[in-house]
């Protein structure tokens, strides 16, 4: 996906401020402003020749995110121009704040449409939501809560990836064939297409067509075996440029001596800066009636919690998706997102996070660091201020071309390939994963898989490393088992019932049952009760039980439990030494030397 | 909670039952047999002198069952003999094929509010429902899904336990005043309560008092150091009953001489036991058009689902609560529960599970056996048939005072110090589904118990076992990392950041990294893809990454994923011969030391 050594940003920085993070969090050192102000570790260290990649890149975005922002200021029910006031303040603050070179944060398809049901028509809603989202997120993100980002494992990543990139690339087919109709989903997107296709537009169609072919030649161009490597490198990185630049020449020179367009294009906006002010916490509803900042709360409902846990979740899962492997300081994109969208809420913005088809391709421009957001943001505010009018002529194909070639390079087929040789098992979560963001939804997709691989885990739980053993020590027959790792409730009765059912196989001859523990950290109340319980059953089965040199804390939990089980904790020092005291302390009921665990 | 010995019924034989369980359940042996009609355990070694306390109990139960299965029909929308019709079979069938001797199954309020809205008045549905339910139940069973019953924690069965006692005592109060508005949540039941006080009768109240004071006191009359134990433990066995007795008696003798009765007592009912056919495949609608077989299902919908899911996880955390933690075979219970409601569906029954406030009574009278059932089981025939009237004058302040004094008992309050004893972590699950299954739902607060119970699991295998000490052998200086049991997915990042972290610490003089991993039972892709990435990174820093006698499985998975991997392993029977190895591979790259791990 990523064909561009990225030694500058990525370069270890990442793996390191995230150990140290975790650890020094709190101190006020250079690692500490390293890690919250990322630019401060790569902007020192910016080269003049990363600028015309960025500049490339940040164009290429900007054009994409121009489009898109008319079109999903609409998907939210509001005038189009929101989804510009959108798209630019996100870009700046992500320069500052942001870990991952890729992402680009502003409106997206999901936002959208998550906030169009609370805003009613009145974009006083989206802002304030905006604003509020900002807060939660920043706060989530101080409170280093993006350490749960952890439980995104790479198969669900690589599944999430793939229907997303299914998903955004389906959502432009009909633009592609100039089909006026439109759809967001994996499914109804085809459904729509086969529906409409007898209303493909010609020009459109080879327009896009054309358009795609000449991005995927144009991508190839740079291994070229040729003289002029430098020059094709170049010519392959513009290439996105390059596409609407013919898009708009075409429909303004095709359409010179005709009234028709000869494409489809974006809708009309509305020319202007966003004005700057603190977002509304009061407004007026549709009969002019005034409403408070609580009845604009009790208006967004729930959308106050899911809408920055859905941000967060899009944001974090793209720059897992484009970190490849390095680590991602969750707490830090979070922290990073908290302030775009605060700070955008200043400037009329509905809620925003990263948007997978531009961060997709910005990857694909070659982006070399975060700067690349500043051309995207000055692009989109000279658009506002001046160029509506020439923004107005980008063929709708030529940008369903870009992102559907975008899309094509952002499935992870080699992971794919490495999970299937690697281990079967997580095929399960990647397939749960991409399933169910294809034919459900991308976030809940995303949910569906972690809690699918978590089930390996609380699975695994059930069955701790536990060996049993029958040996003979001078003439007495004993059971020796091994208990490694920790003990959670949830193996309680497998350790019960295997140790009972051992015993019961012995035809009654085992007369001591010794659990080796010194590995078991801790043990929990659940488990505590059960080996108190199955002591007893052993007794029944004329079998005494004695835990031998368990560890501390977990021998405690039981002893805390009942003093009376003190006896059960044996410590020497060799098993030879276990087993003398045995053999005397059958006669003296030595229960003295279990050590005092009191404390 | 239980006073009585069980060493019949419960004396080892589930423990051992249980874990032979697994090993040999499709095996057509005794045990198997044993298994899987446990009165084939108990019923040969029943033994005369249990009989009086089975039968006391099963009345006692069985008066209760009368009252409340006419409440319950009525909860339904049902005509409220559909209740007693629910309350027989399940009383015969779980002799038979029931593990826990004080569960009676039945119909019950939450099952009762389930299939309400699915009823529409008529009956039909809801025996479809039951049949249903038994199906779906009985093949759960049978597929041994009952192990999932081992993510229910003791914490968490004592705050269902604390919950659901709080929950049906409460629902009582009003019944004791004599009030006659009634509500069945914890909450609404003191709103309730405490809005309609001023409605208190007077002689209900009294009744009711005197009845609760009463019971306890022969509660505590077989304590009493006096010469006639056995006769004060048969009355204090016998005070149900007794209770009962009291309270028709007051009822017929005060209402002699005027119109008016002197208690509140419960609704009247159609005399005549139920007719014998098969579940209803097709019914008519209320305007009388025929409704086929798929027309029920799409109008019982998602409750196909949900009423044998919530059927099966309240039976079975009566169980566990019951067990005092003794193994319960989930699987048996649910197989129990499936012919329960498959067979009480030929009897015009609607969906029935184990009831929590009759199961305690049950208890509380000392059953010895669920033989206890069959005599609960007639007397609702007999009441059907003859007794109507009778039992028509049961005081309802009577029935409260027994549920809620069986309430008192019910509550763990010895687990509940145990737990705060053992390990105070656990009290946050505990106090999790207390809380919402007061202030919720009973079964999905269990479900939130669960869930938060697992989260400590998810959340510990985020740091394994994972130690890291810097070594220096011959001039050499390297740092040894020990990992233990298993590593998981979302242990990934913490053994990369911490790796690097340390590496980074020793100011650039270690030059190897040995991970010693022969515990290591297995690791996932996304472990794998991290070691991978994190012998890169180290390669950075100038460190190699060597995986010394790895488990075969576990290297396995890094092999497949990337061939050039092998040479990270290194199997050798001592540290010193590896230190040897490595200082003479160092200069003939030795990769062929790498056992073949293509398998």
């Amino acid at each position: 996906m990523c064909d561009y050594d990225d030694e500058l940003y990525h370069e270890r920085l990442p793996d390191v401020c995230g150990a140290l993070g975790a650890k020094a969090r709190s101190c006020c050192s250079t690692s500490t402003l390293k890690r919250m102000l990322p630019v401060y570790s790569w902007l020192p260290r910016y080269k003049p020749k990363y600028l015309i990649v960025d500049f490339v890149a940040g164009m290429t975005v900007g054009l994409t995110a121009v489009t898109q922002g008319i079109a999903y200021g609409a998907v939210a029910g509001l005038p189009p121009v929101y989804g510009l006031y959108s798209s630019f303040m996100g870009c700046f603050l992500y320069i500052i704040f942001g870990t991952c070179k890729d992402i680009t944060v502003g409106p997206t398809a999901i936002m959208s449409m998550m906030i169009y049901p609370h805003v009613s028509g009145n974009p006083d809603y989206a802002v304030l939501m905006c604003f509020l989202s900002g807060c939660i997120i920043l706060l989530l993100g101080l409170l280093n809560l993006g350490v749960l980002v952890r439980y995104i494992s790479v198969p669900v990543t690589t599944g999430f990836t793939l229907a997303a990139a299914l998903t955004v690339g389906s959502g432009q087919i009909n633009n592609l064939f100039g089909i006026q109709s439109k759809s967001n989903d994996f499914l109804s997107a085809w459904i729509n297409f086969f529906g409409h296709i007898q209303e493909t537009r010609r020009n459109d169609a080879i327009l896009g067509f054309g358009t795609l072919i000449l991005l995927l030649i144009m991508r190839k161009l740079k291994d070229l075996p040729c003289g002029c490597r430098q020059l094709t490198k170049y010519l392959s990185l513009c290439r996105n440029v390059l596409a609407v630049i013919i898009g708009i020449l075409l429909c303004y020179l095709l359409s010179r001596d005709t009234e028709e367009l000869p494409f489809r294009i974006s809708d009309k906006i509305t020319p202007g800066l966003p004005p700057f002010r603190p977002p509304p916490f009061h407004t007026v509803d549709a009969e002019g009636q005034p409403l408070s900042f609580g009845d604009m709360l009790s208006h967004l409902g729930g959308a106050v919690a899911t809408i920055p846990l859905l941000s967060i979740l899009e944001c974090v899962s793209i720059a897992k998706a484009f970190s490849k492997g390095k680590i991602v300081d969750a707490s830090q994109e979070m922290i990073a997102l908290g302030f775009c969208n605060l700070f955008s809420s200043f400037f009329s913005s509905m809620p925003i996070t990263g948007s997978f088809a531009r961060s997709a391709i910005n990857n694909a421009s070659g982006v070399r660091t975060p700067l690349g957001g500043a051309f995207t943001g000055i692009l989109i505010l000279l658009t506002l201020a001046f160029l509506t009018s020439t923004f107005g002529y980008i063929p709708k194909a030529t940008l369903a071309a870009i992102i559907i070639s975008a899309m094509l390079f952002m499935v992870e087929y080699e992971t794919i390939a490495e999970i299937w040789r690697a281990k079967k098992r997580d095929l399960v979560p990647f397939v749960a994963t991409a399933l169910s963001c294809l034919f459900w939804s991308l976030e809940y997709g995303m949910l569906v898989g972690m809690a699918i691989n978590a089930l390996f885990i609380l699975g695994k739980s059930m069955t701790p490393q536990f060996q049993l053993e029958t040996q003979k020590h001078n003439g007495l027959e004993l059971c020796l088992a091994e208990l490694k790792g920790d003990v959670d409730y949830t193996a309680a009765e497998y350790l019960k019932t295997t140790t009972v059912a051992h015993v019961t196989e012995q035809t009654d001859t085992v007369r001591l049952m010794i659990i080796k523990g010194p590995e078991i950290r801790s043990i929990d109340a659940t488990v505590a009760l059960n080996l108190i319980s199955l002591r007893d059953d052993l007794q029944l089965l004329q079998c005494e039980l004695i835990c031998w040199n368990w560890d501390i804390r977990a021998a405690g939990v039981i002893c805390r439990l009942q003093r009376k089980a003190r006896s059960m904790f044996w410590f020497t020092k060799s098993f030879t030494e276990l087993l003398e005291m045995i053999a005397e302390g059958r006669n003296n009921k030595c229960d003295q030397i279990a050590c005092d665990l009191s404390q």
